[in-house]
């Protein structure tokens, strides 16, 4: 007879800051017998992992880290996805509940849900709960003394990808447009925020909670060697 | 001399899960000397106190709970948050720390900035900082299991005024739209879910992390009297 399943618990370990992890993240941590953690290839160890560190013991805990690619290449993501979701199935299998660590908040951009859908496929029975973190949204607009948004005002999250149309509009409609994953066309977007009239009212903030937090109201000194991954752009319009 | 003004603290505390408060919020509560609290009429007590009453020690720490009336009237709103500010910026003056509690992030949607910008007219020296929390809209998208956004799509969060037309263009240009404010509004928002054929990919979610927590997906099914104004309404378009 196979054992019961372990619980898979998707962990939102908020966007760098150890301070910022909540309570019941902390404890199910500390729980889970069998800690999955996300590692980019720029980064040479889990960012997500390093921010929980000081509340694993390795002597009773498994750390796996699972290399995910900074791909534009869905092929690519998706190979790393399978094999993360085949490993993580194969400790449940086991009986072992597992925290999968996800940066920011489960529900926001993260690979966690992809994760969670590829295991369920794999076992359909399987119970998860997903442990909310702060975004790096809200960690981004606190540190950088900005309001995402108060009384009838409309926010709107959005990446920013090669058709800046949709920008454009957001930006239009919207009090707070909060813009993700803006390494890649930063020129593109500061050229749209420079002709709309909106490159004052705009911050750049990568890193957010971290040592190398950097966080920087004129966009045009920022040159392309200097961009993060881990960014974000604020435009209060 | 007057003495050193304290430091005023905006601490986000969660939508109402005492476990989802941050490291950083029971360190900033256990080690002010002042907890200002807000309190709705509608409740007997704060709220946001009440999650956070495990951390707060009465015999060395002083509580000062504000009413903030549920008010459309902005004069009376304002009188209310004047009130609290004058109160806040009183125990600053005479040296001690204040955290002011606030349900969520304090990013969104809160009072917290309201009198922050306040205090600061009244005291334009006040050393502030924001500690941001779990938004609501997290912690609903986590109980309801749906996810916010992933890969290239577009989030909008917004109330729900009397002008559904914003509604109705957030929900065309979107992929998921959180409204927020939804039980002043609610007959109109689920006329115009049913018209667009949305009304089953709509939740309603209120008081998520508490005992009282629901979570409808037949929006038709909620009488008037049922609708908290703790509550939201997430939509996958």
């Amino acid at each position: 007879m196979s054992p019961k399943l372990g619980k898979l618990y998707g962990v939102g370990v908020g966007p760098g800051d150890p301070e910022a992890l909540t309570l019941k993240a902390v404890r199910v941590i500390r729980e889970a017998k069998v800690i999955c953690a996300p590692r980019a290839a720029a980064d040479s160890e889990s960012f997500a992992l390093s921010v929980v560190s000081g509340h694993i013991d390795t002597t009773r805990q498994k750390v796996i880290t699972s290399l995910f690619p900074m791909s534009m290449d869905k092929s690519v993501l998706e190979a790393a996805w399978d094999k993360a979701a085949e490993e993580v199935s194969a400790e449940l299998s086991a009986g072992n509940d597992v925290a999968f660590l996800t940066l920011g908040d489960p529900s926001l951009y993260s690979t966690y849900m992809y994760i969670l859908s590829k295991v369920k496929t794999l076992l359909p029975e399987v119970e998860s709960e997903t442990v909310s973190g702060v975004s790096s949204i809200s960690l981004a607009a606190a540190r950088a003394g900005v309001e995402l948004a108060r009384g009838g005002e409309r926010l709107a999250v959005m990446p920013v990808g090669r058709d800046m149309d949709a920008v454009r509009t957001a930006l239009t409609g919207f009090d707070t447009v909060v813009l993700m994953k803006v390494n890649r066309s930063f020129g593109r977007l500061v050229a749209l925020l420079e002709e709309m009239g909106l490159l004052g009212s705009a911050v750049y903030v990568s890193r957010c909670g971290t040592d190398r937090e950097r966080i920087i109201w004129d966009l045009k000194s920022i040159s392309d060697d200097e961009l993060d991954y881990l960014s974000l752009v604020i435009v209060k319009t």
